[in-house]
């Protein structure tokens, strides 16, 4: 396996690496005598009949890919725990009402294959497939998702709609990515909602010429306007006092020792629970970086809104679900916004959704320190497959009166 | 030939197109009946005899190579102006009293091979032969400048070494690279002095980890930190009223949707005409960067002075030279210093040299942009092949007695 250059996961969507965990998958499936398919978008289903296999499955779904340098534990923990319900839910001799389907959607990350959450995507409706399969490879424009899907073996048949292919309702699994359950001392945390956010893709456009004999206020230096947007980002995120605001990808051009920066490239996120204030944190840096390019003579060549989600609430029934499982089994518990994406963000669009939050190590994620306790991740799995049960009961009661 | 993507000219050290430059002058040289010589640093080295071909000749030398993004004059101008200059000599049926050089010095910008100014370095002795030959390719580091001449057939056996192979003089010509002359309405820049540089690698270690999901307060964002950095650099340049302060190079890393970044490593220049403001201005970012790495817990894991120059002044009887060249002609004058460096500097250091500007466009250099018109290369041409023969008849009168 390849990895990060800091010793961390990197396991891009569609990639050599992404095909072995895709195929232990595969494999872990067919062992657990699921019926076992893989969709248009390359997405992975593991599907446990039951009882009434007329009814559309309850979904356990999260990623394998991860990003650049990532840990171990987000996206693939909902996977694992996923099948683990799975293998517990049949070892134990039980037939569930409806079919369970472990799902495996691919690219969640977006960091090879920008946008993120793309397979969800598709299934929920949101983006077309068509649209999804042309999708590049930011660092070969060249190379689209599909090839690559083809490419591993991974461009199914089965269709990617949640009308032609719905779920019951969907629950993932996931470590927290923040400090909020080890500082309230709780076992698990019971999602209901997620801040909203939105992304931007911004290019500046100055001027490049020398920099040893081109007087400081004749310049129109593309990388010293950017600088100011990068620390008014952080401003912005820093007084919405909740939210997060910050610049990620940023390139400057020509890399060269004797030129003043002739354009900068760069991309950034906002999230704040709050819809207005969210708002008002996009248009304060909307209004900032008009000005500044104006004051610098520096030309906005783009400034391309490319996510934008409002805040969301998961459905409360799924998410009674989640409570009560914790509940029932003595755990200690808080609920939770989630601060970023997931997959659920999507399926709740056009089903029942909830997810579990797991605690993790200082809240780190995305890197290869992520880290959370076994017996954490225990408490995690023994909530989704009680939350998983009781929506079962709950269509199990709704589908035989 | 290439190209740059702003429709510049890139013709960077060594590569094809600078292969096709130097055959060309090869060519010339050879039309022109001089004796041709590739040294061990691919400078190449076009020889018109003199009456006393045991005197070192007085070099004409300047750069075929561009930068990444660059313009047709910084450099070409001075080579062949050299040429032409030999020409007029030859084709008048003159013959000089030392024999006279055209010099087309390698690896003047050091764009891709830094550090610039190689081959003239190496000469002057500033810079030993070994270390030039295993400086490598900014864009892939397993390839060396040593290699490369020898690819495109320019590594050559003439020692590299003012002591084996010593100059008279030196003499260039080179557009001004600002707007002084314009402004002040004159014909040429008569070059008397050179302000001082220094340029510093530097790389800001922080921790990537989640943009979504990592509060602000617990952020090690290198990014932000560098930004702050960027516009410090920029306030000192402005505050030293004539001098220039710049980032240039500038690579954050991961590229990646949704991680802080958790490295930079940016590269950044000074300029100043006094030392003791150099020195200020140099002691003011080094504090500021160690600062701002302490306030955003970042680590500052390079630190590297990778160039520096103290203010020069070119020898005053070359200097006399070009003045009187000019002044004979009825050109009207201004003493100038160069902002920027140029292989003159080093020649500077071990035999007399002074240098010739003509004004050009807005003053604008490493740019598509730069343009210097016929007239004004013309007045050029003819200052500097007045200097030469001033010069000459210096050495002349000094071994004639």
């Amino acid at each position: 396996m390849a990895g990060a250059k800091d010793g961390g996961l990197k396991r891009l969507s569609c990639d050599n690496d992404d095909k072995i965990a895709r195929d232990w998958f595969a494999s872990e499936a067919q062992k657990l005598g699921c019926k076992y398919e893989v969709d248009a978008m390359g997405s992975q289903w593991a599907t446990l009949e039951g009882e009434n296999n007329a009814l559309p499955p309850i979904g356990i779904g999260s990623h394998l890919d991860s990003v650049e340098s990532g840990g171990k534990f987000d996206g693939p923990l909902g996977v694992l725990t996923g099948l683990e319900v799975a293998r517990v839910i049949k070892e134990g001799g039980r037939k569930t009402y409806a079919p369970i389907s472990v799902i495996n959607w691919t690219n969640e990350e977006g960091a090879r294959f920008p946008p993120g959450c793309m397979a969800s995507s598709v299934w929920s409706g949101v983006l077309d497939i068509d649209y999804a399969h042309k999708c590049t490879d930011t660092a070969n424009r060249s190379i689209t998702i599909k090839d690559e899907l083809a490419r591993i073996g991974y461009l199914g048949t089965k269709s990617v709609s949640n009308k032609t292919n719905p779920l019951s309702a969907h629950f993932e699994i996931h470590i927290e990515q923040g400090t909020r359950l080890k500082k309230a001392g709780k076992d698990v945390g019971v999602v209901d909602s997620v801040q909203g956010m939105q992304w931007f893709d911004v290019s500046l456009r100055g001027f490049t010429r020398h920099t040893d004999t081109t007087p400081m206020d004749l310049r129109q230096d593309a990388l010293v306007g950017a600088a100011q947007i990068v620390l008014e980002v952080e401003r912005i995120g820093r007084a919405s006092q909740t939210g997060m605001a910050t610049v990620s990808l940023f390139k400057s051009w020509p890399q060269s020792f004797c030129n003043i920066s002739g354009s900068v490239d760069f991309s950034f996120s906002m999230q704040h629970s709050s819809l207005p204030v969210l708002k008002d944190m996009t248009a304060q840096i909307k209004e900032f970086v008009h000005k500044v390019a104006k004051e610098r003579g520096l030309e906005v060549a783009k400034y391309d809104n490319i996510v934008n989600f409002d805040p969301v609430n998961f459905d409360a029934q799924a998410v009674a679900c989640v409570e009560n499982s914790a509940k029932e089994m003595g755990y200690s518990y808080e609920k939770l916004i989630s601060h970023t994406g997931h997959d659920s963000i999507f399926t709740n669009m056009v089903c029942p959704t909830a997810m579990v939050f797991t605690p993790c190590r200082d809240g780190i994620s995305h890197s290869p320190l992520e880290y959370a306790s076994p017996d954490n991740c225990g408490i995690g799995a023994q909530t989704l497959l009680g939350a998983v049960l009781k929506y079962d009961d709950i269509l199990r009661r709704m589908h035989s009166k």
